[in-house]
């Protein structure tokens, strides 16, 4: 019975891939393969041999590859899409949309030929949709395929309270239902301070205008940059949700799950509590919602449905 | 007697600089001050914030801010320079160097203002002038300048080596004089694979491959990135010299350091094997060298003296 | 500016005081001297030894030193006191207190005499009345001296919560208030998995089970070791604690801290939240309490009054 | 294909066995069984639990049971024995091997009963004649079968080394071959100080006192605590030992393998130099031998096979 490292793979060999296949390799997850098209390969087998090049001084044994070859991904046991355009100036959203989603179906057929038991965590956006989208295309159980906002937004929101209280960000907690962006519902009276709700411990204004950074958070970091959007926080979420599952560690973390009937919707992709494990998402949790939350879900939902609607 | 974290600046938001404040964050090895020129203060405070934001997720609490302002780095405990142009096509290597060790002039009398007691590792090309130079625009004695190059030449080494035989990066270890590139003079009589002498276990055309390889690791990446050179070894080869230093670890570690005698040498910046600790450069470790050796490292030590004419 | 390792005194070289070592020995927190009674100084030294000899494969730099003689504590940045008596049968538990309150008192002046500037941290039974005699033979402010009981009981709290739900641990929270053990005041609506209150996730009975589970939680080890008491759990809660300190992290924590009015008492050390960091106990969290809770905090605030004349 | 933790028994829950269920735990190595006698359940189980109640606090998710149940430990990937008894005043040698002898059998059985595709682990003394013991009992092919001593003489060694030099133990390595104890064979020429051989850096009588602290190192901490022996640093010896085989690290690590015809001897365990990887053993590195080195191997083999004499 030989005990062998897992293997990920890693779809898109941008900042963000390349950063996740950074973060994974530290924490020895498995060995990594990095992946981009033909025309990138050089650059990704640069980045992940300077990686590699790393791993003496950081003490990690990891393997870390670049290719443009799917066949180098065989029996991943974890798959992360990272793939994707972002919009472009002149670019409209719905092409953005079809263009991100032809993408996901050409990726998703090799990573399905190659690795047909693999998990997979999708990060391109619009992320609920493009979730749809490999959901579909790759024939897999539900559980085995999963978006990640949540775990970057609420990272956002601890980050944003932890400044404004002053404290350590190990004691912050935050909690987002819904979409990406605009579209995210946060739940405040499920964010905590050591467990104290942030009600009790910041006004109302000011818990408000964290809630609306948060929500505006990536653009934040785009305006910021100038060229380019953030990646070292979707990075390290992208890896949290892999780590949760291929450690089985049955995490509560906020992930784009399937629902089929959880909060009243049907056959879509959603931002929702999840509990991530060995099987990836073993369980949704359903929370009674306020009306006021009901009504911003329902609106977020109508979003994810929009851009669905270009799809078909 | 308020407990304090220690302060790291990093000079130079690229790449390198801002992976090494991602490394150094995560080991909470104090808060981190990313600085670059003052067009560029937007971004680097865009990648702070993006690290910043991986925090939660990763869990370590360290403040990472960006700026363009010095005063922001006042009393840093370390200092790292990476700051320096990269050579571009059209450009003589003696205009690199004037341009580079202005650089380092402008940026050390900043460092020195605000941060008079701290410490600084030079990583800017080519670095053992540069780190010359810091010297002596900063006045600091010499145990608190030094510059890098060997942790991340033997880190490339190591990795071939293990690559070679296939096993543990953990377990390999290298040793190299002299200067970077094409002047590194590697001592493969004091390397191992689990203390066993490489010399033992690959063949002798096999291991100048390796060496060889070595001596061209940084031209590699660049090849392969097409666009750009290495960082993530970097970073991390910097981050484990600043840690040596922070937390007073008297690491055995290759260093470049200022030679009054040392090897025959006076008055220059030259890679040696180095004691690292709360004192910076702690000693410098004499070796006999065979005549060949000897004879590389004059080689080595005339093709730095070349560097430091131009700037006379 | 010679960068210094911290450094830790622990009193009391027992199954905690030495798993307290070993921790933050791994953690690198800083040089750990552990301290004991002349008549076991060789049993002190050979644990001491041992853990050291650990630390080439642990890959740590703590030094660790076992000894009877306080020189050697000599500016300890942090003391931890573990040492005390565990009742014995045919021992009053009045008898208990006042050979504690003894043993706590000669500590006591041998930490302030070499190490006028420290943090203390105690863990000694009874905890708060113990706390309280060190904070008075001390002379230190109230923001040095703290008592250790809530991290652990929370601790216990978390570990049965997570294996009711068969969750990750390190998606539970719990909160404390008041004395240990059966004064323990849990304040589960401020308990979640996930950012979920556990009200909603675990039925009434159970909860109550689990939380009266958690205040006999000491006794249940007792009772199974048959000999000797809990020390891993309470080991790592010192060292939380202490990290928290030293790396000034302002973290959010249960402590047992000195209220001069806070929650309506005055003059006593009590378990309430804080906020630790690097000048100690920063900061008092004060809560709205239901009748319930106060009437509670009430019981357990007069048990700790009642040990307290004990030491009259 | 749900992603599973994986599964590591230790039999044995006294102090080494505890210790390195700790470490094992907090490296997130896998679910954790301690196994002890039906007599020492209840203490067995005292201990796991406890250690369990630290993980919300180190922050690991790990099970930890204490049983004395065999069937608890059904498909393990990896067992560790730690059982035996120490050598009492009074009792003979070869009683003490004759004895656990008895209690290697016994507990095979019931390892190979429950996980016939483990790799086993042992550490009871007489190490060399307990490790062939189980080897034969259990009619696993030897790669599975291995026994811990090197790694911890050169635990010992090393920590001598760096204190006698005050440099960083992650810079000091070690080698040694043969027996436990007073039948090791250093090879202080291949031992270095950041890969410097020591032979430069230490003089020769001082080399020789380490050299001969290492072989009775065990003893040393024996004769401190004048009750019990190490532990903190066999617990951390096996762990490294069991991580290099789960995370397939290939790692080259002294062990006692079984050895047919390497260095001239056939048909006994004996301390080698590995590669311990996914496949347990995965190879033998044979080193020529100065006659010096060989004539004291000899002696070591001889001793071995004395004991072995015993068992027959």
């Amino acid at each position: 019975m030989t005990m062998k490292r897992k293997k990920i793979s890693i779809i898109g060999a941008g900042f963000t891939g390349a950063t996740a296949a950074f973060i994974a390799a530290q924490k020895e997850l498995g060995d990594i393969v990095l992946v981009d098209i033909p025309q990138l390969e050089n650059p990704t087998k640069g980045k992940a041999l300077d990686m590699l090049e790393s791993s003496p001084v950081l003490g990690f044994d990891s393997n870390i590859i670049g290719t443009s070859n799917y066949e180098d991904t065989a029996d991943s046991d974890l798959v992360i899409i990272t793939a994707g355009l972002a919009r472009k100036p002149g670019m409209s959203r719905d092409d953005l949309v079809t263009t991100n989603a032809q993408i996901m179906k050409s990726v998703t057929k090799e990573i399905v030929k190659y690795s047909p038991n693999c998990y997979i965590i999708v990060l391109t956006n619009p992320v609920d949709a493009m979730t749809y989208t490999v959901y579909k295309e790759s024939g897999f159980p539900k559980n085995r395929v999963i978006g990640q906002s949540g775990v970057l937004d609420t990272a956002r929101f601890r980050t944003f309270v932890a400044q404004e209280l002053n404290l350590s960000v190990k004691d912050i907690t935050g909690f987002v239902l819904g979409g990406h962006g605009d579209d995210m519902v946060p739940l405040v009276r499920y964010s905590y301070a050591g467990g104290i709700p942030l009600e009790k411990l910041i006004p109302a204004d000011r818990l408000e205008a964290i809630v609306q950074r948060t929500r505006t958070g990536g653009g934040e970091i785009v305006n910021l940059l100038g060229n380019g959007s953030a990646y070292y926080a979707p990075a390290a979420s992208l890896v949290e949700m892999a780590e949760a599952i291929l450690k089985d560690q049955r995490r509560v973390l906020p992930a784009i799950a399937y629902l089929e009937g959880e909060y009243g919707y049907e056959g879509i992709y959603l931002g929702v509590p999840t509990i991530l494990g060995g099987n990836g998402i073993e369980q949704i949790i359903e929370l009674e919602l306020t009306p006021e939350e009901k009504a911003a879900l329902d609106k977020s939902v109508q979003s994810v449905l929009n851009v669905m609607k270009v799809l078909e």
